[in-house]
């Protein structure tokens, strides 16, 4: 059984710790340095980076660390906000080294770094060395060190994200809990996409690592706001194997029941993010069936959903079946017009090629709603399907990306 | 020697002419009927048709009658506007066909058709079909037939797009006019991207039609405006022969200047839809240099043309390297990010992985120029490169496609 513990995250695992300081980066004096750490060696660790080629330091050192020998001495993150650290040439490199290197001292273990915000400004290594001690020094496991975690991540983010699942099962009980942050996906508007995850369950890098590559495909490389991926996101998973519940097989009905509860705390985070999205007045799920697999439902879904006609009409609330079909009809992927069909808030506005005789004000009062569902189904009997998250356009999202200037 | 004739269209050509009405299609009582028409059997004819799975009737019919034995037949093509008879079923199908067949007893030859407008509303017939009688019998050759052509397969363009350029050669002269139509992608906000070209030198269709499809790539398919392909986009070339300048040896030097000539027409056609785009307050040329081939230079140039994030900070002449740089990463071309340079308006914004110290209120003035050029280069001595244009996203893109209700 799985239950939602909506007010916690990173920390309702046990077996971590997590601290905060404000030292300065963000001129605000908000939270700008979260170190979160297991007490133990971990069971497992995984860590899923951004795609782009101009990749962060931080994303770079921790591949090398997750994948590398000194994997099993791993302990936790060190993450600042406010100051990116990319596009900084050696300096940059040398400080990333340094923040997870001042980190160790005090933590008792090697850590990984994130580091997210203005890019193209190198770190106050002052401020930060200060940081992450006061950080380590004020660290501690209740409510209010969780939430605080949750916030210290924070850039352009409007609301706090977290969750967290409790999984009972037949040997004891676990805990996933997640936070995660991002509202456009790049700085230097300091917007990166980034997530950690902890679980007290006893799990394997080596089952954890392609586990998350799995579900990081269907929750957050599921979620759009304006199709720019970040030169900092990542996704890192620590196991602290705390509760004594031991996942080890694959095939075990336990493994299942992990997969599902991390997908379930992921899927949470990642729709987190899209709501969030900068300006976005809605969150939208694209659900694309009836394609010829499932990777061209997702090709299909992914096109719609950032298509930028598509996202104004969201945010207008219009019934636009024209610019849902038109998206479709570019994707790439084959299909029959002829057997398409296409509903908005569960009404049917498209079919065969034509549209119904829906009613479109009740359409676009159903648009009005914080959720909005989109179904496409292209009508081919192999049923490939795919669900992409994404959030509408608005003069906002024009307004906090126009007016920012370097 | 190419010399343009900047206030003239499709109609500077020889052995052509236009007529257009006003039939009511248009809820305005402009012009929404145009046909275009040689006086003999063409020499030539080619077209490019939308890539999009949801797929015009119109584009559908030319494409066979192009390509089939009754190509030698074509005369001309007749288009209308306000309506873009998609998504229509088998009586948009029909609708199609007799719009061909009643200008065909009228123009002396099979004609090619196009529509443009609203989508999933059916042609009024009845209107239709006197606006064709009317268009034909006030046709004629004059400057006022010219710019009346042009200005009746516009929508929401807000500026007429007609360009012609008078070729002297060794053996006599000829030209090659053009007008185009097209400012957001996609109906139904009526924004079919539409061009019609004319030419009275002597060019057979299998010389045009390959031609064509190498120019379009470097020209119509190198202009975005939403990343939108709309369902009826189409470009067609009619040759006249009526200048008697005789092009039928790809290795001369007679063909590489009318290829010449096309692309500058072309060019001037497709640049002028991206400076019409919807909200559009600049022409902005993305050229990249130093890819591995110029295959990936068109992805690199293509994704930050297309990129919203890229898009509004040209709308707040914000000189952002780091959007430029994050959207050439994620493009899928492989690149060393320390190799790579910018220029924003000429002013290098960006060298070896790093910012350069330059100017931002110098660079951000530079950018409310009416065009604005960046070079991204990606430092791989292969030296593929391709220009891409675009404009930049304004709140009137959101206004003007959100607030228009189906």
């Amino acid at each position: 059984m799985i239950d939602f513990l909506l007010e916690q995250g990173v920390l309702a695992a046990k077996g971590f710790r997590a601290g905060t300081a404000a030292c300065g980066i963000k001129r605000s004096g908000n939270t700008d340095v979260v170190i979160i750490s297991a007490d133990q060696p971990l069971t497992g660790i995984a860590m899923v980076g951004t795609q782009n080629v101009v990749c962060a330091s931080s994303v770079f050192r921790n591949r090398e660390q997750v994948h590398g020998p000194e994997a099993a001495s791993i302990r936790g993150v060190v993450i600042n906000s406010g100051c990116a650290n990319v596009a900084t040439g050696q300096q940059g490199i040398d400080a990333n080294c340094e923040m997870a290197k001042h980190a160790e001292q005090l933590c008792g273990g090697n850590m990984l770094t994130a580091s997210t915000g203005v890019i193209g400004v190198q770190l106050p290594m002052d401020k930060l060395r200060k940081g992450i001690v006061d950080a380590w020094s004020s660290s501690g496991t209740s409510r209010e060190h969780d939430r605080a975690a949750a916030e210290g991540i924070m850039t352009t983010d409007i609301v706090r994200k977290n969750i967290a699942v409790k999984v009972s099962t037949e040997i004891g009980d676990y805990v996933i809990g997640g936070i995660s942050k991002g509202s456009g996906m790049i700085a230097p508007n300091m917007a990166t996409m980034l997530a950690f995850i902890a679980t007290d369950a006893d799990i394997s890098s080596e089952l954890l690592q392609p586990l998350l590559e799995v579900v990081v495909d269907r929750t957050f490389n599921a979620i759009t706001v304006d199709g720019d991926t970040s030169t900092s996101d990542q996704c890192i998973v620590l196991a602290s194997g705390h509760s004594g519940v031991c996942i080890s097989d694959t095939a075990s009905p336990l493994y299942r029941q992990f997969s599902d509860a991390l997908e379930a705390v992921m899927l949470v985070l990642a729709k987190a993010i899209a709501r969030d999205g900068e300006g976005a007045t809605k969150l939208v799920e694209i659900r694309v069936t009836g394609a010829p697999g499932d990777a061209d439902a997702r090709t299909v879904a992914k096109t719609i959903a950032e298509s930028p006609l598509v996202k104004t009409a969201l945010f207008g609330n219009d019934p636009n079946w024209g610019r849902l079909m038109a998206a479709a009809g570019r994707a790439g992927v084959p299909f029959d017009p002829g057997a398409t069909s296409a509903s908005i808030a569960g009404i049917e506005v498209y079919r065969a090629g034509v549209p119904t005789g829906f009613n479109a004000a009740e359409v676009s009062d159903a648009m009005k709603l914080p959720d909005v569902l989109i179904e496409v189904d292209l009508g081919d009997t192999a049923a490939g399907e795919f669900t992409f998250y994404t959030c509408d356009f608005s003069y906002d999202y024009v307004r906090i990306n126009a007016e920012y200037t370097t």
